[in-house]
């Protein structure tokens, strides 16, 4: 699993129907401190993540559809969780 | 999931019975603002994406044997969408 | 599976119910010998490994549902023992 | 999936019993027009592909179980064809 | 798959079950000349592979959890074959 932020948001008319009621969200990958590395995922949203929060996210695609309940969706990536510290030692 | 460009097709006459009618597309990858990142893949088109069009992609295999109704399909990535629009925040 | 540091912990009042109970460690990649490679992930524990430790990370999510005995948890990284000596011929 | 060139051939003794008739091909890595891109990977061979042949490899566990008729294979990636013709627009 | 050499072996005395009487091997991953790559994986024994050996590395839970007969083993990275001889055309 990977942190990242919350950076935009893709539309599209013409997708897979399983895409239809679900936020499909940008994510800028982070380091545990917050910076950005230059990569990023599009992950489907489970929480509620909104604009500029720091999330996890889980890259898998099994435990992506269990996740959303879906044990067929054409799914990998998922925003399982919303993060409010990240503790180094 | 990631973003990425249609650039091109893959044409061969050898080739696994899977792949007899389906579109093999080149996929370049592509920052959420469209550049380029260097790297593409080929993946199996279920969308009708055609020439230049920005496509979401799923490169995971479950997934996209699901999306092509194949349980046993040898294929990772499947074109799952056709993007209009990424808004960033 | 790749050999780590534990650096930190995550925290979020959001987040899927699996992670309820469960420590979600930042785990610095390392090399055989320790040094960082400059890399991480996040996992989950299963062993009671503590700060500084040198650990073994699984990255795959079947294997780490099995070892959470969590048949379907969004999980993909779980750490699965804490490293005594790396021995190198 | 990926493309690649065909560049050599692995022998070994001592293997499992899964690899005592099938081939064992070296792949590089290859650019949608050719070129090498410094990476490789073993693929096991499905279609007979030659030396310096440009090949799809796939390379996802599952799908090549299939591909093999093994469903227990010990196996990850694939030679699944040989590419006649790569069109970009 | 790919192709590696082994440098060393992992203990630990905290760890999973599945591990206790495998051997934990230290893989540096290597080109298919024999360079190292400057990457590393650790992989289970499944050949009975010794100090700085070339070996052939499966790196997929699935297919390693077959080679090592453990249908729910913590597992994804297994050494399944000894490499006697890299042919290049």
């Amino acid at each position: 699993m990977i942190l990242g932020r919350v950076i935009g948001e893709i539309h599209g008319t013409i997708k897979h129907e399983f895409y239809a009621n679900r936020r499909l969200l940008v994510i800028e990958k982070t380091s545990p401190s917050g910076e950005a590395t230059g990569d990023y995922l599009i992950a489907v949203d489970s929480v509620g993540a909104g604009a500029d929060e720091k999330v996890l996210v889980l890259d898998e695609g099994n435990g992506a559809r269990q996740v959303l309940d879906s044990p067929d969706g054409p799914v990998r990536s998922v925003v399982v969780g919303i993060i409010d510290d990240v503790v180094t030692y």
